[in-house]
C-alpha cells in the first residue's frame, strides 16, 4: 500500500512531513476540503465533487492552481501508484503560508490518497444511534475544515455507543457532523435545505427517490424528526444509513425502515455498476 | 534572525516543513494556540498566559506533554537562539496525527518564535476604525485556531481602511477578532464577560484601571457601544488601542478619548519597566 499525496505540483509519499508551520489552515483554521472515493476504480460523481470543491474555494476566496482536467490526471496517477482496487481521495486547500499569519498569499493544495474507511454493513442493516446536539455549522455551505465539535464529542459518542451527532438549533434540524438527514412521513421523503452542506450522496439519493416517492426539500423541525416514520442519513462513506435511535428515543419500533432499505438497495446497485 | 521552533521535543529551524498531512489541526481544525511576547527579553505575564493555554487544552481534552517549567526552559533557549532584543512566541497545540482523521491519539505541540508584529503608534494615538460584524465565536473561552471570518474579511477591512471587526449578535457586543472591548460611560469603565476570550491584556488593564475608575464587568449591548463616550480595545499586540469609528459612525468627536489615553500610558509604563 505505497500511498502517495500531491502537494503544490509534487507527488510525495503519504507519510512525508510537508507543511511548514505558518500555514493558515494550521494557524487560523482557514482551510476547506473535500472527500470522495472510487467505485470500480473510478471516482464516483467526480464532476459533482469537483464543482462543490470549486464552490467552497470560491466562497473562501482561494484561487485554484489546477484545472479539473489536470486534477483528474493527478488522481489517476495517485490511484495507479496505490496498487489498490479502491481508494478515497481527500482534497485539502488552505490559505497557505502567511508571513503575517492573517493575509492569504498563495493557497496550499494537497490531495491525499487514503484507504477506504472501515465499512459498517451491520449499521446499514440495523441502523445507528445518534446524539442530539445543539449546534449549527458556521458557513455551512462551505466544506471548511472546522469539525471541532465532532472531535470534541468523539469520546462521548463512544461512551453512548452512538455513531454521530444530530445538529439542531432553534427547533430546526440541519445535518449530522458529516452527513445529511432525510425523514419519511409515510411515503413522503423530506430533507433539509437550510444550514447544510450540499451532500453529493444526498443529491444522488434524491435522484434515485424521485420516481418512487413524493419529495419535499425544505427546513425540517426537530419535532418532525423525532416523530418521523423513518430516518436515514447519507454521506460518501455512510451511503444510505438508517437512524434508529436519537439519544434515548427509538425511532418508531427501533428497526431500519423498509423505504430506507429500498433506497439503500438502489444506491448499492448504482455504485456496484459505477463506470460499467 | 535565525528563528527556531520547538516541535514535540525537538528544536528545528523555523522554515522547516514539519507537519504530516493527517494532523487533526489541519484536517479538522482541531487545534488551539496562544500568543505572547517579551518585554526587556522576558515573557510578559507568563503565568497568566500559561494558565490560559492550559485551560484551552483542558477544554479541548488535549493533554500537555510538557510542564510549565520545562516550557520556560524551551522559551529561554528559543529566545537565546533568536539573537533578538524582543520576540513573540506562538504556541500551537493540535489533535495530532489521526489514522482515522477523527480520534485524537497524541497531540502535536509546536512553539514558534516570531518577530514582533509591526507596531502601530499612529493607531494608538489617533485610534482605529472597526467594522461591525454579526458573529459570535464558537467556544469563545477556548483560544481555538478558528479565525475563518477574520481571514475571509481581511480584503474588505483593507478596502474600508478598517483595522478589525467588531463582533455582535442579538444586540450584544462580545469582542473583536483578536482583542477585547472596553467602553467608558463618563468615568465608568465597562467590559463584557460573555462570549469572550479572557484576554491577558484585558486583565492587566482592569488591574491598572481599578484605582482610577468605577468598573463594570458584564454583558455590553451594541447600543451602549455606539453611544459610548470612549471605546478602546486591548490585546497583546494592540496594547490599549482607541476605537474612534464603527463602520461609518464616528465615536463621539472621532478622537481618541482622554481616559483611554491615560490607561494606555499606564500600560506603556508597566511594560517599559517589565522585569526591572
Amino acid at each position: 500500500m505505497p500511498f502517495h499525496q500531491y502537494f503544490n505540483g509534487e507527488i510525495l509519499p503519504i507519510d512525508q512531513s510537508i507543511f511548514k508551520t505558518n500555514d493558515l489552515g494550521l494557524l487560523r483554521g482557514y482551510g476547506l476540503f473535500d472527500y470522495f472515493r472510487t467505485y470500480n476504480g473510478l471516482p464516483f460523481r467526480w464532476d459533482d465533487y469537483w464543482k462543490r470543491f470549486e464552490n467552497s474555494a470560491r466562497l473562501l476566496k482561494l484561487p485554484l492552481s489546477v484545472s479539473q482536467q489536470e486534477t483528474e490526471k493527478i488522481l489517476a496517477d495517485l490511484f495507479a501508484m496505490s496498487g489498490e482496487q479502491e481508494v478515497a481521495f481527500r482534497f485539502v486547500l488552505t490559505g497557505g503560508y502567511a508571513p503575517d499569519s492573517v493575509n492569504v498569499v498563495e493557497p496550499n493544495f494537497l490531495i491525499r490518497t487514503e484507504a477506504l474507511p472501515q465499512d459498517n454493513p451491520a449499521g446499514r442493516l440495523k441502523g445507528i444511534k445518534v446524539i442530539p446536539y445543539e449546534y449549527v455549522r458556521d458557513l455551512p455551505e462551505i466544506k471548511t475544515t472546522n469539525y471541532v465539535h465532532m472531535v470534541l464529542m468523539a469520546d462521548e459518542m463512544k461512551r453512548q455507543q452512538a455513531a454521530d451527532l444530530l445538529f439542531h438549533k432553534d427547533g430546526e434540524v440541519s445535518e449530522l457532523t458529516r452527513s445529511n438527514i432525510f425523514i419519511f412521513q409515510g411515503d413522503k421523503l423530506i430533507t433539509s435545505d437550510r444550514n447544510i452542506l450540499n451532500g453529493i450522496t444526498r443529491r444522488v439519493v434524491l435522484e434515485l427517490a424521485q420516481p418512487h416517492f413524493e419529495i419535499e426539500v425544505r427546513p425540517v423541525t426537530y419535532k418532525e424528526v423525532v416523530t418521523a416514520d423513518e430516518i436515514f442519513t447519507t454521506s460518501t462513506t455512510k451511503w444510505v444509513m438508517p437512524v434508529v435511535q436519537i439519544g434515548d428515543l427509538p425511532v418508531q419500533d427501533g428497526l431500519a425502515g423498509k423505504r430506507t432499505l429500498f433506497l439503500q438497495k438502489l444506491f448499492e446497485e448504482l455504485v456496484a455498476d459505477w463506470g460499467k
